[in-house]
């Protein structure tokens, strides 16, 4: 089975978790047998693996979750890098050319495109296993996947069928009606649209070169940039007469709110957290490392993080966004490729950072203008290039950075500093990369 | 007028505010004029001022709070420091000493005792001036304030006046009774008794060498470990015939619990934090840096500090005690004489902490025998005598002191650290102090 997986935004319905540059997908919130924690994304991998060992996986996303994704699921996985944002039709079509062009996949060998957020279980990979039997079979050029609706909702659009059966001709789409027109529809048999579909590559590149005059993935990658925002089922679906539904009926959850996302959690504190026993429907996901203590709530989400507390009623959570858009804030914490790095201590002249480096990898040789840095190790064993002397280091060691200095750090173990930055103008942009003098032994270095 | 101001326990009923080595007295949750905050013990300082710029105050505590005391409130203020925590009679009779033998209070000259965490009005203050006067007239021994009860409270004893004069004598006094009994009291006339009271210091220690065996205020202080845990209530009150009471209507709150002290704030909101539309009833008070967003919450408390999170349904908010109880922590804030440090990153092998030194104060000096330290200056300026070499620092400098070395800072600014100490045994006890080897010009030391 050949699988597009599409890794949307930024997510800041999920906030303090998500933010603009961590996606909800990868927030480690669901217990793994073992009692660790994976993030959606490493449980759609997980599943997707284990019904089908062979599956190629490609996710499309953009250039900001792709140290995320493969510090997450490794390097296996295939990435359609879309190199700025554009609708779902434009990322389609590239992630298709990519696995045409790049992972060598018979366009006339179908594929499937889903969502890679949905919370479900194995049997849904079991669905996409048939939705994919039901497009090579040909005998429609689309073939969707139709969810059995359990109420009738007013967030999702509605996929009418002609005939009751497990597959079936599409009749007509509905857009996201209100309450009383979805229980009309789900009355004349209609079915949640969730987005997933099953069609041949060679369909896709079809009609994509319809409407774009490009070469191959290169080449639709090089002018991405110039590519008009259409949408696939505005550009595809709507003016295709040959659709096809297959029904699905088992568990299927949109977790895009912490609403919806707290009702797929086992359990009620993940990090750490108390509840008194007034408390009842009561979430906390807490990735300080001081306890939240929660009494007397019901229906009440808890959530910190390095980037703020939120505390709100289950139900008013989806109406976040707004609140989230006016917190004019620095980025807290980051997973970048070669690890992460929390923000501890802010002051006017100065900026104090933790930097955890995995083992084997290392940042950009690179240099500050107007500040300069220290180093502390706390944890582990590396080797830093500085000004192009090589040192070895390890915990205890205190490194000087003046501004204008070439460095860099390299982590044989898992690393950790604290980085003291200090100077009058510190900002993100004051990083300049340079080569290096010597050769240098890291892995994995980006 | 002269006032003794008790400054109890460490309240983990305010936590994350208050925990074991800060109390809720420094907690700066109110808001001046001037926009900035005070807390219980500067807003009742300030308020004795302003009705009596001449009142000799002296607060009554323990070693704990003593830093906090002067940080708050300066040098002028007396302090009579409990070597161990007795009951309430020692600690009464010790300030009382105090007052005579180092303040030099005549002992015929009445002094009013009062806790220091009562959220009153200025006309509080100015009936401590009248239970004062009517002290000095000496028609009793002790002179109670008889506070109107508001409501049949079961949180307080009562005291029956014999008249419904503004003074009385006192008839009988009723510990604290359940509802129904506190409604009958209040019917009769009975007042709150909320601890507060005047009387001769002559009385106070003619009654304390009935019981003790002491010679003044040093002897008292040496032995003060060897003394009996008694009530003054106990060991002074319930023999004493001749008691009179002087009524009090005003307003008078006593701030024990997170109800009770949201209702005496004048804002929502302290610190950092958000209230949607659909939030009635809650208060935030949020030390951290970053936001609190509360949504669609009634009747509820929101606290974050760096010990941890609370929310909390106000009702219930007064049952916290165990939780607290429960949290094995270490100390992630605290005031010091010199400033003050909080935690800002855990590791097995390292603790990193910002350590924030006054203008003009120093540590001690000092050495650890299991581990490393490291300090960068990220603002301010001082100096640094470190194994007997005194230098220069500022916003930049980085000093290494590894396990053995003598080492103390000194701060010229107000001085900001980032002190990262580093060793497999890093503990509160490993602290040996030194004679410096050359004179040291800081001001303030301890």
């Amino acid at each position: 089975m050949n699988i597009i997986l599409l890794s949307g935004g930024s997510g800041k319905r999920l906030w303090p978790l998500s933010n603009e540059i961590r996606s909800k997908q990868f927030i480690k919130i669901f217990r793994r047998e073992d009692g660790s924690y994976e993030s959606m994304v490493q449980r759609v991998y997980r599943q997707i693996k284990s019904v089908d060992a062979q599956a190629t996986v490609t996710i499309a996303t953009s250039r900001t979750q792709v140290s995320a994704i493969h510090n997450q699921l490794g390097d296996e996985v295939g990435i359609s890098v879309e190199p700025c944002r554009r609708d779902t039709f434009p990322a389609i079509t590239l992630a298709t050319a990519y696995l045409v062009d790049v992972m060598h996949v018979d366009p006339s060998e179908s594929v499937v495109v889903c969502p890679v957020d949905p919370y479900v279980e194995d049997d849904y990979f079991e669905a996409l296993k048939a939705l994919s039997a039901q497009a090579d079979k040909g005998e429609a050029n689309l073939v969707l996947m139709g969810i059995e609706p359990t109420y009738p909702s007013e967030k999702y659009g509605y996929i009418l069928p002609e005939s009751a059966g497990s597959v079936a001709m599409v009749r007509s789409f509905k857009e996201k009606p209100d309450a009383q027109a979805a229980a009309q529809y789900i009355a004349q048999g209609a079915l949640w649209n969730g987005g997933v579909f099953a069609c041949k590559p060679s369909y896709v590149l079809k009609k994509a070169h319809e409407l774009m005059d490009f070469a191959g993935y290169d080449d639709l990658f090089a002018r991405y940039d110039t590519l008009q925002k259409i949408s696939f089922d505005y550009a595809v679906v709507e003016h295709e007469p040959k659709i096809q539904v297959v029904r699905f009926a088992g568990t299927w959850k949109d977790l895009g709110t912490w609403n919806t996302l707290t009702e797929a959690m086992e359990e009620n504190i993940v990090g750490k957290g108390v509840l008194s026993d007034t408390c009842s429907g009561v979430h906390i996901v807490n990735e300080m490392d001081v306890p939240v203590l929660a009494m007397g709530l019901h229906d009440v989400v808890i959530s910190a993080s390095p980037e703020g507390i939120l505390v709100s009623d289950k139900e008013q959570s989806s109406y976040i966004k707004p609140f989230v858009d006016g917190f004019e804030q620095q980025v807290m914490f980051a997973e970048k490729s070669w690890g992460s790095f929390r923000v501890i201590d802010v002051e006017s002249r100065s900026l104090t950072i933790k930097v955890t480096l995995n083992a084997g990898h290392s940042m950009n040789y690179h240099s500050h203008q107007n500040r300069d840095e220290v180093w502390v190790v706390v944890s582990g064993r590396g080797r830093t290039l500085v000004d192009g002397v090589e040192q070895e280091v390890r915990t205890g060691d205190v490194i000087r950075m003046p501004a204008g200095c070439r460095h860099t750090v390299m982590a044989e173990t898992e690393l950790k500093l604290i980085e003291v930055q200090i100077g009058s103008d510190i900002n993100v942009h004051d990083k300049q990369k340079h080569a290096m003098e010597r050769e240098w032994r890291a892995e994995g270095q980006e």
